[in-house]
Formats: structure tokens, sequence, C-alpha cells
């Protein structure tokens, strides 16, 4: 529940949410996690860094070690050691970097970029759809659309949406580099000591007829290009797609005239698609 | 000011807002508009009809009598004889049907059919960009996309948008057919006494490159194909186009990948497109 977390600042900024028990666990670490109650402050109660952690650098270095600890201990599981910038909205100054996997124990907003690959076969629209490997960590066997990824520290968005199309379909710079930005989406859930607080950049791509998407990185197990009115059925009567690459699918059913205003709940749908702080 | 307005509820609904100097020149109408003082109650103080008036037709014709004497009075000027349906969300029941002209000073939501007509020229994508009439009563001389209107009781959002394309850019049904719902955007701006609460419905359609519009209806004094990057910079830099008109554009060129990611201010641009209560 929302009311069991409270909020991470830095620098007067609220840049998370931490559960109260996980926080329990932070406190041995008081070098690092100080646990201010609530003293009638803007915020209540919530967690900082210690005030002597000045630079990003510090900060990144002296977290890690506790979240390596926190690992070994199994509080957070799957450590990727890939890092991610903690900041208070997208583009503002980044106040250190955390691993990815520590991201929701934190409630540290993350970014991502996500792509629609379609085909445009005598006026009727095609997406290529990717089934996720059977061992992969998460979301085994769900259902994706074509390419996504994280959006590390440092690196655009273009050019990051370039590169996953390089490793997840094969997709040389040559075509990628048409992928259009279309806007985003955002969402939050919770799920025990996990907050998440995702906002994904929305691409689309219109792909070659003959183009075929071929994994790189065997993180996929196969793909199908599907009729889009097939997957909005897929999408609204199973569970087979990744959540959140269901939202991204609804976006692009929108933006492609596949839902109506008459439909009923349209404007409801519309707006849940940007459910989470989309900044 | 936002704080000078108070709810106007129907059937416990929130329909609207009323400013608190315009309410007073409801209360000499108290057979149809009753004051409540805030009485500790879930709204307020809040404006409400008298409770005598139960069907929909009955508050239609008895609230248009109010409405044609505050048009006599001033207090409502540009009386259309054009009924906006009043509900608390699109496509729930409506409450009754009030004045176009009047349903800004109750704070009524309104819903618009807005499209952008397009063309495609070796690769390179054109908008239809239309200039008021001179003697619109409102906005006159500034610019608007191809086409737009209110969304009238009774009549679906794409059977709107096909009337309109006649009218106002004389498109024929064998083309405007073609026309696709992308979204929704919405806004609220507070004037005096005027709270508007708009949703539009979008719309794009990509029109054959020989064709060319014809107003019909004496609204627009003329259309011009500008390409789709200078439009934008002509919102960007100029007030020129209609302000609502500008959203609906800003919108497109979000889907038709005109802005980036790594733009500053993108996800912010974003959000702008639906600050207001888009449901």
């Amino acid at each position: 529940m929302q009311s069991e977390f409270f909020p991470f600042i830095i620098e007067d900024q609220v840049v998370g949410y931490t559960h109260n028990r996980f926080a329990s666990h932070l406190r041995k670490y008081d070098d690092v996690f100080i646990y201010s109650e609530n003293n009638g402050g803007r915020f209540g109660s919530h967690l900082k860094l210690n005030s002597k952690l000045k630079t990003a650098d510090e900060r990144t270095r002296v977290v890690g070690e506790v979240i390596k600890c926190l690992g070994e201990e199994d509080l957070i599981p799957g450590i990727r050691n890939e890092l991610y910038p903690v900041t208070s909205t997208f583009g503002s100054p980044i106040f250190f970097s955390l691993e990815r996997a520590a991201a929701p124990y934190f409630g540290i907003k993350a970014y991502g970029v996500h792509m629609n690959g379609y085909v445009e076969k005598d006026g009727q629209k095609f997406l290529w759809i990717g089934k996720r490997s059977q061992v992969k960590p998460t979301y085994p066997g769900m259902l994706d659309h074509l390419v996504a990824g994280g959006l590390p520290h440092g690196i655009a968005c273009g050019e990051n949406i370039i590169k996953e199309c390089e490793e997840e379909a094969g997709i040389p710079r040559s075509i990628s580099n048409r992928a259009r930005p279309v806007g985003a989406v955002s969402y939050m859930d919770i799920n025990g000591f996990s907050y998440k607080r995702d906002v994904l950049f929305c691409y689309d791509l219109k792909l070659p007829e003959d183009f075929v998407p071929k994994n790189q990185d065997g993180e996929v197990e196969s793909f199908q290009l599907i009729p889009v009115a097939h997957v909005a059925n897929v999408i609204r009567r199973t569970g087979f797609f990744k959540p959140n690459c269901s939202l991204v699918i609804i976006d692009f059913l929108f933006r492609h005239g596949y839902i109506c205003p008459e439909y009923f709940g349209y404007l409801d749908l519309l707006q849940s698609l940007r459910s989470g702080d989309c900044s």
C-alpha cells in the first residue's frame, strides 16, 4: 500500500519512495542512509543520505556497497551490475547512480525505450511480436512488442533505441534510424517492498515487408508478424503480454486509429496510459 | 482564480464550476438554481438545481429560460441556440442540455472533434492550415488546423467529424471516412466568470496530394498547405494559432516524430496536452 512508503529525499527533492519495513534494514548503514522522523517539515517521515556524502561519485560508491550487502542477504535479488541515474525528473541533475535491481526498492523513477515494429501490406498493418525466452528471469515466455530496453545513464533515447534494435531484433542502423519517437507512457506498480515508477518513451518503426527480425542476445525465443486487430484482441482477452508492453501497444492502437471515441471507456483507457508520474 | 469558483452539483455529481459573483446573478431565479452554503458536506458551498426539477427535459427548458434572460442582460453574450449535454464524464447519463454559450459560465465540460489534414509528398509531410474569417466572433483571423467543431448532443464523434469535414473544408465523405481517431487533448482556461473545461477528440486525415479544401460555411478565409516543420516553428515562435488548435497540432507533432525525447521539456510538454480533466 502506498501509505506504507515514505519519500526518499536528496537535496530537498523527492527522488523515490521506500517501504517502512525495507527501510528498517537500512538502519545499520547509518553512515550512508538516515531515517528522519516526521518533525513537521515538508516531507514528513523520510529517508535521506548521510549529509557528509556530497558528490554523485561518492554517493554512487557507498550506496553501491550497501546494495551489494543487501543483495548478499537476498533482500534485493537479481543484481544486474547496471547503473540507473537517480533524479527527480527526466533531464534534471543526477544525484547519484543506483544498481538497476535496487531502483524499485527505493522507488526511483526508471526510464525505458520501447518500440513497436510494424509492417503495412495492402493497407493492412501487422505488428512484430516477440516471445520472451523461457530462461529470462523476468516474465519468461510472455509476449513483447519488438524492441524494449531500460535507459542507462549517459545514453540518449534515440541512440539507445538503435542499440536495442540491433541487440534484440538484429535491425541494422540503416533501418532503425527511421524509428520515430511518438510520445511516452507511465505507470506505477507497488508489490511488496517494490515501488516501480516507470516512464517509457515510445517509438514506432515501419519495417520493410521482407525484413525478418533475428534476436542476437538470446532473450527472445521467437518473433511473429500478427495483424494489429488480432494483437488488440489478445491484449483485451488474455494476460499473455508483459503488462507494460500492453500499455505501449495500446498507445499504438490509439495513435493508429484502432480504438474509437465511440467505444465505452475511451478516455479512461487513454488516461490510464499515463497513470504514473510522467516527468 | 480557481478558488473563486464553486462546484455545480446535479444528483451528487460535479458537472461544473460557477464563479461566486456570477452565481449571485442566479439568486433571483431560485425556482431553478439553489445556492447551498457550506454545511460541512462533501462539496462545501455549491450550486444545484431546484430539486423539483426531476427530468432532463424539464431542466433543459427552465434553465434555457434563465439563460435567455441572462443573455438579454448581456451577462452571457453570444447566444448560439446550440445545446450542449451536461454530464459528469463523457458517455455517462445526461442530466440536461445547456446553451453552448452558457457552458463556460457553469464550467460545464465541453467536447469537440478536431482534425489535422495532411499530405505526404516525397516522404515530406505538409499540414493544411486554415485562416479564420475576420468576421468570426471568436479568434477572428487566427490560424486553425483543417477541421474543428463542438460535439453537439446526440451525434457520435466519428459522424460529427464527417459532417464538419464537409462544412468546413468541402471534404466529401468518400475521403473523410478515412479520418482516423488518434487520441484526445484536454485543458482548462479561467477568464473572468468563464471556466472552460474542454476535451478535444483528435483525428488525422491523410489527404490526396491533389485535394484542395474549400470552405462551405464562410468561417474560413483561406487554406494553405505548409510543411509540418514550418508549422511547428510558427507555433513555437508566434501566437498566430488559436490556442486550443496549437495543442491539437503539438499532439500531431509528437505522434509523427517531430519532437524528440532529447529536447528539453519533452515530458512536460507531452503532459501539458492533457492538463485538463480528460474524462
